[in-house]
């Protein structure tokens, strides 16, 4: 073997050799990508008094505990608090519908976190507070994102109405509290048809919206969550910041508050969007 | 160059050439493996009329609105429910014991989101109810795990008392309850010396513990608190199922209730583990 020859199979081992190297480097590199490009969108309103219950509901109350200094010497702040389980960003687990639906703490973990998609009927709800999204919204919706809603997908319906939170006119349909106001909600919601096509077409693992309810505000029957709840489906209600998520491509992570047996809870749910 | 050697040239080729393809598939694998392989861990004890809370906190009472058939037809069931923002598997906003520290609220997502470890000393703090964990306990875990405790970390400390929950004369140290209990109360927690080696050292995003406390049962000063929450690291406490996590390699989601303004409040704390 000359001499340029054994150069050059020295050149082609090194070679061979560093694209040895660079294949082991790959993956952290790509689980740092990930990692670093997912943007954490928050979709929880906060508690408060300003806090939108529904009319017949108890509201949200803070307690002062204690707040200032204390005679030893350190600072302390600490409170109590009454609420209705469904008030502000909160879940329905299938039981607050459903007698034989999980309560709360039933609910698997597995259904209330993973893929999501957004449907945003935002140009037809803004325009009529009792739209109902229809059957079509979602054909529609599958035609313009060239894909079935995906199995197992958390679905998000953005109806636009979070931007009217909390004034409870413009986003309950009215100021007023207690039985007599019923008749004055108006918001928009999901068509009792629509909910019965996605519970047979189609397997979701949850469902949420960003106004008070699945059921549209003049709804007299609830008839949305008895057929969601029924098939064991929790609904997240008075989420926001739909407005920045895209269609598709992101991921919902909803942890609601652990009551044993409860109906439902405060939610904490939050999008992870890869940029 | 003769026909052997032009086929070893090409031999080697070929060998470089399936380098460069098999470096090219693997982040796609990986990728695909550390999302089906993860297993979600329930970290919450839920709420309930066995929640345990500090002896002279408010307890949870959850109220029944309704619960049946109603006239209209369908199933209906929805709760009220009181508590202090500190009971039970919560989270200690910075404020609760640092005047300028941020409310529930305010606290980053990004802190409360993220890879984890755990210190197991429940060797230790099985056999001595006043244990507190220290800095040799930290040095040990960095000894034994060949690395020292990851920037940005949240760090559970696992001292295997969660075994106990709710049974309040263990894990408490005593079944009673308002002021005079408090000298009662015996369960491990941190070292202050161990929380000031730990901010000055390393830096952590969050803390968590498997005790009603991050200070020991027979804190007077309640300077882990200090210490920590002063540094804007918020304290998960009352935490559960440690035992089932590695020392390393997982992550945590620590979703608190929003309470706008709030010292703390209920949390749920999931883990993912890659298995």
């Amino acid at each position: 073997m000359n001499i340029k020859l054994s150069l050059f199979i020295r050149v082609i081992f090194i070679l061979f050799c560093l694209g040895c190297a660079h294949k082991t480097e790959k993956p952290k590199k790509a689980s740092a990508t990930s990692t670093k490009q997912q943007k954490i969108v928050d979709l929880s309103h906060s508690f408060s008094d300003e806090t939108i219950y529904w009319v017949t509901a108890k509201e949200f109350e803070l307690d002062t505990v204690y707040k200032g200094e204390t005679e030893k010497g350190y600072y302390y702040s600490a409170n109590n608090f009454t609420t209705a389980e469904h008030g502000g960003t909160h879940i329905d687990a299938p039981i607050h519908f459903s007698k034989t639906g999980q309560t709360v703490d039933q609910i698997p973990l597995e259904k209330l976190i993973g893929k999501a998609i957004k449907i945003d009927v935002s140009a037809k709800a803004l325009l009529d507070p009792d739209y109902q999204i229809s059957i079509e919204d979602f054909k529609e919706w599958e035609k313009r994102e060239q894909i079935k809603i995906p199995e197992g997908s958390i679905v998000l319906l953005a109806t636009g109405f979070s931007k009217y939170y909390p004034d409870k006119l413009k986003y309950l349909g009215t100021n007023e509290r207690g039985e007599e106001a019923l008749k004055d909600l108006h918001f928009p919601g999901l068509a009792p048809e629509a909910a019965e096509w996605l519970i047979k077409n189609r397997t979701i693992n949850a469902i949420g919206i960003d106004t008070p309810s699945i059921d549209y505000g003049q709804s007299q029957f609830f008839k949305i969550h008895v057929v969601l709840l029924s098939q064991n489906i929790p609904a997240f209600e008075n989420v926001t910041n739909l407005d920045v998520l895209p269609a598709t491509g992101f991921e919902i992570i909803a942890l609601p508050m652990k009551i044993k047996g409860g109906s439902g809870g405060p939610l904490r749910i939050i999008a992870l969007v890869t940029e």
